[in-house]
């Protein structure tokens, strides 16, 4: 049997999740579909772009998704299998801190860090640090079975705007389904993103995703599971910061001002390039959460990252 | 210079933090030191444990801590500088669930899981499941400054029982210094355990660990910062599941009971076996904390540890 090959141009896109959107391609399982899929705010951040215009962004123009597929033969409670073959990414990239938003309450100044992605393997970033580029769609989910329209930002039982760093190349997402069809969209490339993406952004570009779909029938999923091949393991290792409270939540945030502290000081970034760089290159860890009443959390970056 | 290598017995340990404990050994910095380590229960658990067995246990006899060590010219505000050498183990392991710890409240019954620790690669589970075994100290900590006696469990800004298990041979982990000397002990060797030691053991055990010692002099930390060679990359990758919730505690639990609910499913296994599985081999990991209001937390395990 031949299996077809299909492209969504990037004018092929919708905003929201939503069951009645129309399918703009139907395919079979083990069918590949190529996205291309444009920045997460619909090209309102350019390379002439300052700080300040963040505050003037349109938010009805956040993850323009490019679908949906309607998926011959997926029912509800089957699982939507989507293999990763391939993820590119445009040239230009960027990262914005936006007060209100991000895990630390004390960035409360818009910036905004643009980066040059024309070699593919790493972008540099200021003061001889390069952060090695690994591509993946921040989001890629189904139509929710509930009627109306839903933002794209939260996660959920659909998938969606998961941010999970590992999806790249070689990986494999399963998403439960809930409408017949599936109507699987993909948006919001990231050319390389942290665990955690503490500052809000990622490296967020433009860029095309290839995904090959096949079903898991009446798998029953919960939620969303994954196999990825993981990480190269950094020549130089890992540098780690840690943060310890009786809340997870402020666990993590002590972890991350304290790599901001370790950075700043270390490699002479200011507060925001330090805050950018955790948000596209460090890992947010539960080293332990049983030992009462703290918790501790690590914050861990590549040392291959910095020049010698 | 020639400086000199000490060891500290399994005879030599104390229980709990204190400033005025005093000091089995003065060092001078840049020494070695050779801590023989009791395991995390002080022998109350043998070959011949039972579950029930688990209920009796004296609690006053938790955290041996081999120590503590005098590190002269160590003061306030200085960071201890510990590289592991190395760290062996013995031949017994063991994992404990206890109710009303662990981060899954639905485990209401103790289970007690022994491991045959001989070959020092991995360790066999059921069903053809190996551990690779990666040892380290769950606990390196400092005497903190206030007076009065101090539990070992929870970590805190001297350190202690900190469980990160990256700070395996070839790592380092600096420390806040709060009073002069130090005083650094260590304990709780684990053979091995995933991010979050979410059932609350590792594969406790005892062993040993070769410490060496310097001074970061006013280095002002806020909390322990380290460095780690980090993991072998996995031949097969990575098995990941996901938890999606406003709350990143239940996001972690459920993205943990999602994991229980895959590994019981296609490796026969218990929950029991499951939630050990999870503690001592998966890894708890914030993907985003920043996708409002849902965040995602992830529970990943290399696929290398299951048969083919």
């Amino acid at each position: 049997m031949t299996h077809l090959a299909h492209t969504i141009d990037r004018k092929t896109f919708h905003y929201k999740w939503n069951r009645a959107h129309k399918p703009v391609l139907k395919i079979s399982d083990g069918e590949t579909v190529t996205f291309d899929i444009n920045d997460v705010w619909s090209w309102g951040i350019k390379k002439t772009s300052k700080a300040e215009d963040l505050t003037r962004l349109d938010l009805e123009k956040l993850y323009p998704l490019a679908g949906p597929v309607y998926i011959e033969g997926a029912e509800p409670g089957d699982a939507l299998v989507v293999e990763v073959l391939d993820v590119t990414f445009d040239n230009f990239g960027w990262t914005a801190v936006v007060p209100g938003f991000g895990i630390l309450d004390e960035f409360q100044k818009p910036y905004l860090y643009k980066w040059d992605l024309r070699n593919k393997k790493v972008a540099p970033f200021e003061n001889g640090i390069k952060i090695p580029l690994s591509p993946f769609c921040g989001v890629m989910g189904v139509a929710p079975d509930e009627k109306g329209s839903f933002n794209v930002a939260p996660p959920g039982k659909h998938g969606g705007n998961m941010d999970i760093r590992y999806l790249t190349k070689g990986s494999t997402i399963k998403i439960p389904v809930w409408i017949p069809g599936a109507l699987f969209s993909a948006g919001d490339v990231h050319a390389a993103m942290g665990d955690g993406e503490v500052c809000l952004c990622a490296i967020e570009c433009a860029g095309a995703a290839k995904l090959r779909f096949h079903l898991d029938k009446d798998a029953r999923l919960r939620g969303p599971q994954y196999t990825t091949p993981g990480d190269k393991k950094p020549k130089k290792g890992y540098y780690g910061t840690t943060g310890i409270s009786p809340d997870l939540w402020k666990a993590m945030q002590e972890s991350v001002r304290n790599m901001i502290s370790y950075l700043t000081k270390t490699y002479d970034l200011t507060a925001e390039e330090a805050y950018v760089l955790c948000s596209v290159a460090a890992d947010v860890r539960v080293h332990e959460a049983v030992d009462k009443p703290n918790w501790l959390v690590g914050t861990m970056i590549s040392r291959d990252l910095f020049p010698d």
